[in-house]
């Protein structure tokens, strides 16, 4: 059975296409932007602004389609696509954990952004420690990698004119 | 404009309702289950036994309609629905941190699983502390809190009969 869901808003961002844009918000200290909510959203918003930092999930929609086994930003070798955080997934659905500076109305404005601009939004939640927050845990081929490639290429973009493009 | 999903497997759980189940996987040592993935995507899993903890993206289907404002388990006062982790959103996706105890074939055994029996799954990430780890930040009505209500009524599930239940 398949799940059909709507945007509740847009990314805006400076970030237009994959190549160039931080893998991760842990690597865009100064890349900021904004999320821009349907109107009707912003009192959903109560509360938030007391969070340092929101999880936002979001439709990584200029992705190609997905394969079993992917060479990841961070290493040279083939990895299982559920063992990477790329974008061509089964399901493209994007997680960031992304640094809340303001709140006016249903726009966020916020930092240590690594999400193209334009990009659909699906849910927004309150990033709290105490759930998140695991700091020792083993990270498989992380914990190995020396890689600093810490922005993107264009490995898992849809190209214009390939049929791909949307 | 609409996104459709199509699940890439189902959550096996000891846990059938919402009452009784815990809200986060940090209140649920013992619960074990598993996450049984579609055939298919059994390469795809390859490289993901090295994490020790894994995200999944789940369908929240057995919650109500969402409101803007609710009263969280954790508290007494109706809290912006983007400030709570409730499961009943605008786009009732879960995130839960699962500890991942192993692999065989398409088959994920978990624990700390906070998810009910029948759960469909959208996508697997490993957990990665460099990029999901914020151990100091303010994390707003939930610094305040002194709940101990870490397992779930009722609240947010849909009642059989009143034409919701799905």
């Amino acid at each position: 059975m398949d799940w059909t869901f709507r945007p509740i808003g847009t990314i805006r961002s400076p970030f237009v296409k994959q190549e160039g844009t931080p893998i991760q918000p842990c690597f865009a200290h100064d890349a900021r932007g904004e999320i821009i909510l349907d109107e009707t959203f912003a009192p959903a918003l109560k509360d938030l602004e007391g969070f340092e930092r929101i999880w936002v999930l979001h439709v990584l929609d200029r992705s190609t389609s997905w394969e079993p086994l992917v060479k990841p930003y961070l290493d040279d070798v083939k990895r299982g696509v559920f063992a990477v955080r790329s974008p061509a997934r089964p399901n493209p659905i994007g997680l960031s954990c992304l640094r809340l500076v303001g709140i006016e109305g249903s726009i966020l404005f916020v930092a240590e952004l690594d999400i193209l601009d334009g990009t659909p939004v699906l849910d927004i939640k309150p990033y709290v420690p105490r759930f998140d927050c695991y700091p020792n845990v083993r990270a498989g081929w992380l914990d190995q990698t020396n890689s600093r490639a810490f922005k993107a290429d264009g490995r898992f973009e849809k190209k214009p004119g390939n049929g791909e493009d949307g």
